[in-house]
């Protein structure tokens, strides 16, 4: 007799941090090499840049669809950044938790501060750190032929950001992309076999006890 | 100049299962493979047998010793067997957790609720199933040539032990012994980077802020 075989419920990965830590390097990655795992695509009411494809980098809608979406609940978090809109929808975040597929969120401290209120049995939550200043200081004037002052403006944004690493599950010190990417895999990969997340455990136990 | 680099604080890993689902085997091999992890010795007042090593497979110790530390409350939890006492040293646990060694745990849900009461923050449960009924008796049938009526007797003993899974963080499905010890390392490592366990992360993150 085949026995039932519990599912799981997925995880919601929130990876936050400092620009500069590495974080959408490690996210990146990890998508690569983890079947199970989708990245969640935001709305947006900012305009298409070049290069960007519709539904796999965000989802472009305007500003009444947005403000439509935020009035029926249907975004688990939201945020105005330089005066444009961002937002996750509930809806492919709630379809893939419940076939046992994992969302990775690519999202700030504020942000991840909303998921936690609507979902905080399903979150698990990773803040990335930089190994030390000069190290991210490296890594922000590498991205981009940037003034000292802009640099130094990121540098006191990232410092602001870091504050928030109480707020998180999860504390990683990326001091190897490849080392910090096994990490967040190993969360993710424990995170699964948390018992909440089992659905069917009762079943099973019951038909092993009964000796089916 | 060198910065600060947190510690952490070790984990106490319990791994508790029926007999037979296959817990002593994973045990061995994840403490063969980590050589962060240790596995926590038990006193005890049963005789030693033949091949047993003291202080390897027990501190073995007389009523008088096992009582005073009893009163002492030197013990992490503690159990009569078969008219024989069984107790975990506070002491060596305290030690290692301390040094950022982890302690495995190969103990009961009764003792697993005892070490929860006095270190709940520590303790990471783990609880391991066997894939089928039939499999858990083929497993408690080849470990010895008892009779139909002691095997049935272990199955019914295990039948009571597995309704307490749910008193434990993680549950796994022993189907193939090397992915369950995959698994069981995987929450390891993962509980390893939770943030309640790393020691001095608010001075480094001071000290990021302040560009040292």
């Amino acid at each position: 007799m085949e026995l039932y075989v519990p599912r799981r419920r997925g995880v919601m990965l929130v990876l936050s941090s400092p620009s500069g830590a590495g974080k959408t390097t490690i996210s990146r990655k990890l998508l690569e090499r983890d079947s199970e795992l989708r990245m969640s695509v935001s709305v947006t009411t900012r305009p298409k840049r070049p290069g960007e494809v519709q539904g796999r980098d965000y989802h472009f809608i305007d500003l009444t669809q947005f403000e439509l979406m935020r009035n029926r609940h249907e975004l688990l978090e939201w945020a105005k950044v330089f005066g444009n809109y961002y937002g996750t929808p509930r809806g492919p975040v709630a379809d893939a938790l419940n076939q046992g597929s994992d969302v990775l969120f690519d999202i700030d401290w504020q942000g991840t501060q909303q998921l936690a209120e609507h979902a905080r049995a399903d979150l698990v939550s990773v803040f990335v750190l930089p190994p030390s200043t000069a190290e991210l200081e490296r890594r922000l004037r590498g991205r981009a032929q940037d003034s000292d002052e802009v640099v130094q403006q990121r540098m006191e944004k990232a410092a602001d950001e870091m504050t928030h690493y109480e707020e998180y599950d999860y504390i990683l010190i990326n001091r190897d992309i490849d080392e910090s990417v096994v990490a967040v895999q190993s969360i993710l990969n424990a995170e699964r076999k948390r018992r909440h997340r089992q659905i069917g455990l009762n079943d099973f136990v019951k038909a092993l006890r009964e000796g089916q």
